[in-house]
């Protein structure tokens, strides 16, 4: 028999503990109060101290998943990892994470990396998903890892930055369960956000056309998916037959305006469920036309206004993370998720949660998931236990400003390069933890694992 | 019901028009004569002038093989793209392809670029599959696009550059249909071949060591393919088993070393179908340990010219785009396909084809394809028409050395640059051609279509 309910078995988030606050941030930056904590709706800020990469978050994830649900490495058949963080140009992020599963004597495990901005994870889940669903499918797990580290040049971007890595499980008879059926896709030629200037971590982002491009893909994939869901379900589906929404977020201002941006759009297609109130208050904005409509303070003003208490319900609980960590890129809208399963456990069972994932350039997909609490170890209270959220927040180390700022001066000049050796510095790391000791005058990268011997060398 | 023999039911190719004889490049660089005709065993070598690079290829490769096949853009569902030749270290290769169907209302289309040096193609190619396979499947075809451009230092390996895209359409009851069951990969951590000097184009090689790793990777993933096989066939499998063998062709040289490897494999395995005077003639090496078995200059002699009859029939039909244009990366596994298909055409149908794909770094499957003729559009026999490989090598430019040289420093100060304008020189191409014709001071490209108007611009 075809296998069933496939998705997400297993979860585990990790992110490097060092960060800044945002409001401290703002005082140092002299930029008005508010700024960077209501304005961009952010708290605090992680990011990579000298010794972490995008390489190293994943080689801790993946262990450290493998650890906690016991899975034997060799159970694994396919890993494909999601990142826009480029460290070499051929060599993909998962021939680094091989080194786990050669030493186990597995290295037959299919996939590369999938790259297109803030979007490979998703992709990355979705080919693993469909993997398990082919003729190709062997009986074992996959493996989907997104990880990133957003880095921004001294300026108003800077704030927006992040860093994390979020590994899953992927199989059948999952209590996160993909709905494959009823997703929608908007890709397109966009120049919003990229990264053209090779030598530099830094992209070129044009962040109102960004913003656009985001709320313009929104709502393509929303009408997409209630064209599909209606067709297949023969009734329609409006915001009401969700329990959660869950959006990529670079910062949690645009996840606020993304919420409302649905609720207009279901007064605008005059769904069933909208109330009288909400229609008498957006209705006179729906005959504004394109680019209008998505530069309308006064819209996004009462749409927000009408969405408050929905928004409260069904997408807060997804913003701790984000919130707390800036934009991870491609592990931004899992790490969203990894809140959610955080924050409501087992009273997911039964919930139907909506996922929008948006990478520039540009492309974007909207897809849903059905939640049931499983069997343990792949059982949402496990995977909310595993994960242990609170106490990774807790046990991460503010850094002043100024140590920051000189940081990502040692980075800036460090990206690309080659033949140095980090400060080894972990007294900041859980044991566990990988981390870069040197890359040598070939450029070829050395980790070592806290507590534990070196790996990845030759 | 589940779709069936799903597999390509299309294929176009596209190469520059643009190219450099070996053995003038020989004479040019003052090296021995045979050096690369023999030594490489390659015959000529195709470039990127200043008006094409990955971009322009696979707009023009997507475009001709909608307009040849007559698809309505409109039905495809997926298209992905695998490449290593990076343009941009966040936007896809595959959203600037979007273009094409954007103009015709199609923006649901999921998919972005796969990447891992020359095995992007196949990952793609893989994932296309699954997803016809999978749940998620909306009915629609797939596409996949291999694009890349090869180049090199000025030294010993600038001779094995080359350039192509090769796309693909995928979909149920193919005349090229995928055995998946059997096939067998062989991922790990190696530093043969990559890219880490992001400011350059050019690659950082280890070439010994790449010889090394992709002749350990075939016999690790041929075993994997026998034993495969062997479990869910109940017999065992030998080379008896396959008609043609096609491998990623970086240089011709080493594909006759790998399949002369294979028949080795054989003789090391006890293979039923070895008969006497191979057995004779290589049971003596089999006692070579690890790496003194890929370096015995004796071994690879012997085992060369046991291979030779085989060689003949089963692997030099698909050798002549990949010595005719050098090596196309991810494009150069499908480029040596669709060589087999132009030489052979209908008499494949009932054969099978035995395809390794190998990708620096490392990764690496072997996998088989059932052919059969299959009704046209999508045959055997219209793909090799449509393909019209003879006319498109005839058609094409000599270089002098010396202009090679001169186009090669160009780009090379040109690469990751902005704000330029190219030649605008299409004399080379063939009307329908894509060409670049400038980049913007914000990094934005812009690509124009021979004999018709400007797009991809804003």
């Amino acid at each position: 028999m075809a296998p069933q309910n496939v998705g997400i078995l297993a979860m585990e988030i990790y992110f490097p503990p060092t960060c800044i606050q945002q409001d401290i941030l703002e005082n140092f930056d002299g930029v008005s109060k508010g700024k960077y904590t209501i304005g961009l709706g952010q708290d605090c800020m992680a990011f990579c101290s000298e010794v972490e990469d995008v390489i190293s978050m994943g080689l801790t994830a993946v262990t450290s998943l493998l650890e906690k649900y016991e899975i034997d490495p060799k159970q694994i058949g396919r890993m494909e990892v999601g990142s826009e963080t480029v460290i070499d140009k051929s060599k993909s992020i998962k021939t680094f994470l091989m080194k786990i599963f050669e030493d186990c004597g597995n290295t037959d495990i299919e996939g590369v990396d999938s790259t297109n901005a803030c979007y490979g994870g998703t992709a990355a889940l979705f080919n693993c998903v469909n993997w398990v669903e082919s003729s190709s499918w062997d009986g074992r797990y996959a493996l989907v890892v997104s990880t990133d580290s957003a880095v921004y040049a001294e300026g108003p971007a800077r704030p927006t930055g992040g860093a994390g890595a979020v590994a899953m499980l992927i199989g059948p008879d999952a209590p996160i369960a993909f709905e494959s059926k009823f997703r929608a896709s908007h890709m397109s030629h966009a120049y919003d956000f990229y990264k053209p200037d090779l030598a530099s971590e830094y992209p070129v982002v044009d962040g109102k056309l960004s913003q656009t491009c985001y709320l313009m893909a929104l709502d393509s994939c929303y009408t997409g998916y209630c064209r599909k869901y209606e067709k297949l379900q023969g009734k329609q589906f409006s915001m009401a037959d969700a329990d959660y929404f869950v959006f990529h977020s670079p910062y949690n201002k645009l996840v606020q305006k993304s919420f409302a941006r649905l609720v207009f759009d279901d007064v605008a297609r005059n769904a069933s469920s909208v109330d009288e109130s909400a229609k008498e208050k957006l209705e006179q904005f729906t005959s504004l036309k394109g680019d209008e409509s998505y530069q309308s303070r006064d819209l996004e003003k009462a749409s927000q206004q009408v969405a408050k208490p929905d928004y409260d319900n069904k997408v807060q609980p997804g913003t701790l993370i984000p919130k707390q960590l800036g934009n991870m890129y491609t592990a931004s809208l899992y790490a969203a998720f990894a809140s959610l399963v955080h924050n409501k456990t087992s009273s997911l069972d039964g919930k139907r949660v909506m996922m929008f994932s948006y990478g520039s350039g540009l492309t974007a997909t909207m897809f849903s998931l059905h939640l049931t609490e499983g069997k343990s170890p792949f059982s949402l209270s496990n995977i909310a236990k595993v994960m242990n959220i609170d106490h990774k927040l807790k046990a991460r180390t503010e850094f002043a400003p100024e140590k920051f700022v000189e940081l990502m001066h040692v980075m800036e000049h460090r990206y690309g390069g080659k033949d140095f050796v980090t400060s080894k510095d972990t007294s900041h790391l859980a044991p566990g933890t990988y981390y870069l000791t040197h890359v040598d005058s070939k450029y070829r990268r050395y980790y070592a694992k806290k507590d534990t011997k070196v790996v990845n060398g030759h």
